[in-house]
This record gives C-alpha cells, sequence and structure tokens, in this order.
C-alpha cells in the first residue's frame, strides 16, 4: 500500500538538508562557545575549510550549487524549543545549568553568520569570518555538509541493489568492530564521529549499534542532536581553537608562551571534574607539560589527540608521578587515529596505570574502507579551523608536523617559544 | 508519517502466511506432475516428513497450532488467474505450452488434500496419503512452512536491532559468495534453494541478489512464484520421486530392474532438449548406467545428487564416451551440497570436459550459519518423500548411504536386483 501522504511529502524537499539543527553539533562546541562568549565575545575570528586529502578533488565532485543550498539551509536553521529545553534543563556531567541563562538567551536568537564559497584548484575555498562565538559553530556543520554531500556524489551512481549490499556491508564491518570492544574489560568509549561522518543517518545508527552492542561500556556521544534523540550522554569538553586564539592575539613572545595556560585558567573558573581535560599537544606536548603550572596538575586528566597515542599517555603518568600525582586517579582520553585494533591495545597497555577512556571518530562514523569498487566512500582529512584572530595568523603545532598549520615564520616563531625541536611524522590516514 | 491503513491490514493477519500461493513450488514438482497426471493418476501415495537432524527438536521449536495454521492456509489456496496465465501463457524451456489444457483445467481446481500431524519424540510426524498427483505438491510447502516456521521460533527471541545485523550479515555473507562466483568464466547457475529456505523473502532477495550479481550467469530460479513475479526463468526437470514410485509399483524384480528405465521412457515422449535430464543416483549411479538402454545416451545431460560430484561427473563422462558420445556436447548439472568454494573447484575441474551447471539449494538461501548465538538459524537437513505407494514401501539408495530410506528387507532387495556393493558415507551437512 502506498502511502501517498508520504510520498508527496517527501517530494516537497527540494534539497535533502543534511543538518536540520544547530545542535547537530559537538558538545564541545557548545562549551567552548559559551566560555568564548563569556571571554573573548568580539574577537574576529577566521575560520577556513582545509582538505588535508589533495587527492579528493572535491570541488570536481560536489556540485557548487548543491552546496550552496546546504550552507543556505544551515543558515536558516535556529534553536527550536525542545532543544532549548533540553540545553537548559538537562543534566551535563551530572551539573544542572551547565549553560547559562545569559548564554541561552543569545544562542536562541543565533542565526550562523554568512560564508565565502570559491573555487580553486578543484578544492573548495570555504571561509567564515565574524565573531568568534558565532562563526566557531560554523565548524562542525560545514564539515558535515562536505562530507556528506561527498558521500550522496558516489552513492548517487549506485543502484538501489548496490546501496542495500553496501549498508549491510558497512553495517556489518561496524557490528564486528563493536563484537572486538566488547570482550575489553573496563571499556569506556565515546562517539566522537560527527565531524566525519557518512552521514547523519549513518551516525545515528553507529550510535544505537555502539549502545546495542556496548551497553554500560558506551558511554556517550559527542553530538547534541543525537544525545537528545537517544537519551544518551552529551561528551567532549575543549579543543585547539582556544589555544590557538588566544596565542594569535598575545602582543609578545612572553604573553604567547602563556596563552595556552590562560585559556586552562578560563576554563577552570567555569568547569570543574571531568570537564578539566588538558588538552596539551596545541604547541607540542612535552613542553606544555615541562612549563605547566602546578594547578593543572590537579585536573581530572589529559586528552592524546596527535602523535604516538601510547608515548603521550607515558608522558602524561610521568608527568603525574614527577609532580606527585596518582596517574591511577587520573584520565586519559584517546581521541586522533582510533580503529579497534589501537583501542584494543592502548586497553590493554595502560589497564591499572591510568584511567583510560577513548573518543572514537572517522573509523566508527565512515568506515566504508573497501566497500565500493575504487574505494571512492573512503573517508579522508578534512578540517575547519580557526585560521586568524584579529587579524594575526594562528599557529598550531601539534605532535604531528603533518597537523602543523599556520605561516612558516609564525611556526618558527611558535617553535621557538614553546622549545619545540624535531618531531616524529605519523600518516594521516583520516 | 504513520500510514494507519498500512497498519491496520498488517495487523488484520491472523497469521503471517508463510505460503501464499500453490507455485511457491519448485517447477519440477509441476512437470512431474503432469507427467504422473497423465500415466499414473490413480496411484495411491503416501509422502512424509522427515528431519534428517536429529538434534533439532523441532517439536519443542514450533508451536504445533501456529504449524497447524500455516498448513490450513496452504490447503486454502488454489491458482490464481494470473498464475493460471503465467503457467498457460509463458515459455519454459524455449517451448510454449509445456502443460496441457487437460493439466492445468485439473490444476485450478486443485486444492491440496489434507494432512495429518502427530508429535513423537521431539518430532512431527507430518505425513500426506492420496492420489499422487495431488500429494506430491504437498512435499515443498510443507518444507517451507516447517524451515520458516523454525527460522521464526530462533528470530522471536531477537530484537528489533540485533535483526537489523542479522539481515546485514546475512546479506554481506551471500554477497561475498556472489562476487567469487562472478569470477568463474561460462559460470551457470540457477537457484534450488526453495525447500531449504531461512524464508520467503530471504529466498526472494537471494534471487535478486544472484540477478545483480551473476547477470547472464545467473539462468533462473526453480520457484515459479519469484520466477514469475521477478521475470526469470523457471529451472528445474525430475526428481528421485518418479523411479521410487515406479519401483515401488513394479511386480517383480526383474520390473524393479527396469523401473527407473520406464520413468526416462515416459518421461522422454513428453519432453525434449533441456529437459532430457537423467537423475541416475536413485538406486546407484554406476549400476544405472551400466544397465541404461542405448536411447539414453542421447539425452541432454545427467544431474548429480549425491556421492561425490566430481566422481559422478567423470563417472558420466566415461559412459558417454563409452557409448560413443561426445561428452562437451553434454550437460552435468551439480545440485547436491554446493557452497561457492565447490562450485569453483567442480567449474574448474571439468571446464572444456563436458558442459556444467549448478542447482545451488541450501547454502544459497539459508546460510545463516555462525549468524547467531549457538548457531541456532544454522541449516538443516529435512526432507519430505514418497515413503509408500499403493500400500508397499518405497525405497532409495542413493550414492551416500546417509541418504537411503526404505526397510532394511527392501533396502537389501533393491542393492541385489540393481548390483549395489559398498558406498562411501558423504556427510549431511544440509
Amino acid at each position: 500500500m502506498v502511502d501517498i501522504a508520504t510520498r508527496v511529502y517527501n517530494h516537497k524537499w527540494k534539497i535533502d538538508p543534511i543538518v536540520r539543527s544547530l545542535i547537530d553539533t559537538d558538545f564541545y562546541k557548545l562549551l567552548m562557545c559559551q566560555s568564548v562568549f563569556r571571554h573573548k565575545p568580539d574577537t574576529q575570528v577566521t575560520f577556513s575549510l582545509i582538505n588535508r586529502t589533495k587527492s579528493i578533488r572535491l570541488a570536481e565532485l560536489i556540485d557548487e550549487g548543491e552546496l550552496r543550498e546546504q550552507l543556505d539551509h544551515v543558515r536558516s536553521l535556529s534553536l527550536t524549543r525542545g532543544e532549548s529545553t533540553w540545553m537548559r534543563g538537562n543534566t551535563f556531567y551530572g551539573k544542572r545549568q551547565m549553560f547559562t541563562p545569559e548564554f541561552m538567551d543569545w544562542f536562541e536568537k543565533l542565526r550562523l553568520p554568512p560564508y565565502h564559497l570559491e573555487q580553486r584548484d578543484g578544492q573548495y575555498e570555504l571561509t567564515f569570518e565574524g565573531s568568534w562565538p558565532e562563526v566557531m559553530l560554523w565548524e562542525i556543520p560545514a564539515l558535515s555538509v562536505l562530507m556528506e554531500l561527498r558521500s550522496r556524489a558516489v552513492l548517487r551512481t549506485m543502484d538501489k541493489f548496490e546501496l542495500q549490499v553496501l549498508y549491510a556491508r558497512a553495517m556489518t564491518k561496524l557490528w564486528e568492530k563493536v563484537e572486538h570492544l566488547r570482550q575489553i574489560p573496563d571499556l569506556r568509549i565515546a562517539d566522537f564521529g560527527t565531524r566525519r561522518r557518512h552521514s547523519f543517518l549513518w551516525q545515528d545508527w553507529c550510535v544505537q549499534a555502539m549502545g546495542e552492542g556496548l551497553g554500560e561500556k558506551f558511554v556517550g556521544t559527542s553530538n547534541c542532536l543525537i544525545a537528545k534523540s537517544r537519551d544518551l550522554e552529551a561528551i567532549g569538553t575543549n579543543a585547539h581553537e582556544l589555544p590557538m586564539v588566544y596565542a594569535a592575539l598575545a602582543e609578545d613572545d612572553a604573553a604567547l608562551a602563556k596563552a595556552p595556560y590562560d585559556v586552562l585558567s578560563d576554563w577552570q573558573e567555569e568547569h570543574d571534574g571531568n570537564l578539566r581535560i588538558i588538552l596539551p599537544d596545541t604547541y607540542g606536548t612535552e613542553g606544555f607539560l615541562r612549563n605547566a603550572p602546578d594547578w593543572l596538575t590537579s585536573w581530572t586528566g589529559i586528552r592524546i589527540d596527535s602523535g604516538d597515542p601510547a608515548e603521550g599517555a607515558e608522558s602524561a603518568i610521568r608527568w603525574w608521578q614527577d609532580r606527585g600525582e596518582d596517574p591511577t586517579k587520573k584520565l586519559v582520553i584517546f581521541s586522533d587515529g582510533l580503529d579497534e585494533a589501537k583501542i584494543t591495545e592502548l586497553s590493554k597497555q595502560f589497564r591499572g596505570r591510568v584511567r583510560v577512556s577513548f573518543g572514537w571518530g572517522t573509523l566508527l562514523t565512515n568506515d566504508f574502507r573497501g566497500l565500493v569498487e575504487g574505494d571512492r566512500l573512503a573517508p579522508f582529512s578534512l578540517v575547519c579551523k580557526a585560521v586568524a584572530a584579529n587579524g594575526r595568523p594562528t599557529v598550531k603545532l601539534s605532535d604531528n608536523p603533518l597537523k602543523a598549520m599556520g605561516p612558516a615564520e609564525q611556526v618558527e616563531r611558535y617553535k621557538r617559544v614553546f622549545g619545540v625541536g624535531e618531531q616524529a611524522e605519523f600518516a594521516l590516514e583520516v
């Protein structure tokens, strides 16, 4: 029986919107946004899309008109009443009223600012300029839109049967990973895959699969919309954009050296417990920890997001020990380049030595490797970063030179200020 | 949007019928039925369900009331106008009017005769008694009903998500087989999986997968309903029940020895070309070929349905050569215990030496091995056979003693008459 109304309804969509909600974004963006809204509301920031996988020529795959329609649709979104209620009324990390009434009043009125789009050398140049708390919210929807438009471009070439087999294989592949992971004792893992997801519906399925297969071991998702609709914990803390912008705003080398700690000092005013997580790699983990003020050692944990993850965790453990802290009480969050084998290995290596948690991204929500001919659905390395603040370029060094960003002379200056020497390269698969 | 009408419609079903059409059966049943209708319409035959996999206690898995409802539903079926049109008007094996007007007139009025159902030792005793052309049509629906009720009993214990993963894995598994098979040059393969299917919908999906993945290499399905709805060739010739009943009717040893050839003599009157396929193993392939009359050597091919398939094909090739026939013009159909590795191996071994074709059954339409805990959906060896004709027991020897049937003293008599000695056993997985 054909439901005519449903069919007509489906045909009414001029486009099938990829992002349908302002909270279809990572939880940490909202936390950071509130912090920025309080401390640096007037900073003018530029975000820019960067495709690190040059072999994928996005402007040849994705129609510009379609991309504009999707981005325009994102600009038409505002917070719904139910979403606002969830943000105001929900308990996040055990705390009520995580979002202040002042922030919520502002956020309820927000629409995302204009974007600037051009094509160059087969790639899209997509930038967002404006006040920091507004433009920063473009990062995740911009990435989701580009990732899913690329998926759609490939899926459009497949017929109904091929699509069914494709998703059957993708489900089977993910379920095998889940069955592996379920054997890890004391596993704690969250979905961090919004920005690189194959599609919204697929991420939503992956989250359900994790919940079904892992039970209590699955602790939540970074995606607020999915957390809300699936009644899960929203997970996340803070990201590189905070130290990158704070650093760019520094007036001299002394202020620059202090900037990463200023970020965390502001953060400490607002958050406690599991939200006090250090992200130490923006300008090199080693120097960051060596020069860290003592108050940082009391923080709950460290997130390892570049370089060799085991080495990063060993550095953190040594640092806590050197500073007289008990690492078994501390938390290490791994969030870079994870797959089930790496998760298993790291769990084993650090079991009993430190509390461990995983934020699983790309290879949770976009592992379509090997599923179509020519691997045209394999994930790729797309980011959207703050590249300038109040007219000055931002810089990122990271623990992997392939993730470094910024003008060469500034990179040299930052290396000198932060005492970063030779760094090992780690292939950027995703 | 909920389509209320569809939901109400779905709820109206007291049962969800497994067999919804009289032609949801194997094509060869209809061909044999017409032959029987012409030559032996009054023979009284008993068909009986036999579960060779004793470890699966069907009466404990399947509710008797549910089984009766399904069987009663089959008895309520009669040929629809569209089905009759298809049988009367379609071209089968290149021939129009395969089914005679006399047969069709009778078949249009047919309803299946009563069944007799009892429980014993955790198994169902299900028998059908009546005139041969009527009761023979119970075989396939009875098997489909039992197989699918067993699947449903297991599926009922699974939740929605587990079911989705189950079918994703089953699809992935089958698609991998199809991708293997697609590499075999000159492959010709048909679906023979109706009787052991996991379910009707699953068989229908498997057939589509074969068509999508194999193109011309997929030559059709034995299932008439699916052939009709998917516009495919209906495939099949004849089965053991013909020689078994003819043999049971034989008045003495001389007539018994002649019986398997009488069957084919009757068949030859009605059919030519690709329908002239010898099934030689009912009372041992070796003796059958040794004693075969010369007119049989002109037949198109031989179907190998028990014993070691390669040996069976080698015997056939030697037999044709000994009788002055060119084996490269002949057809060997393999239809027993096939999976993609065996199909690949046999294709390679006989390529260029004889034309080869495959009738793929259980491991096409019911390979759920390893997909649920305890392997509770693994296929098993269920058959429904003619066990008596005009009050005399039937006997089958086969090329595998594990497939033999009949009272011990009759088995001995048949072995003597057909000169069958020691036989090698082949594990009956499915």
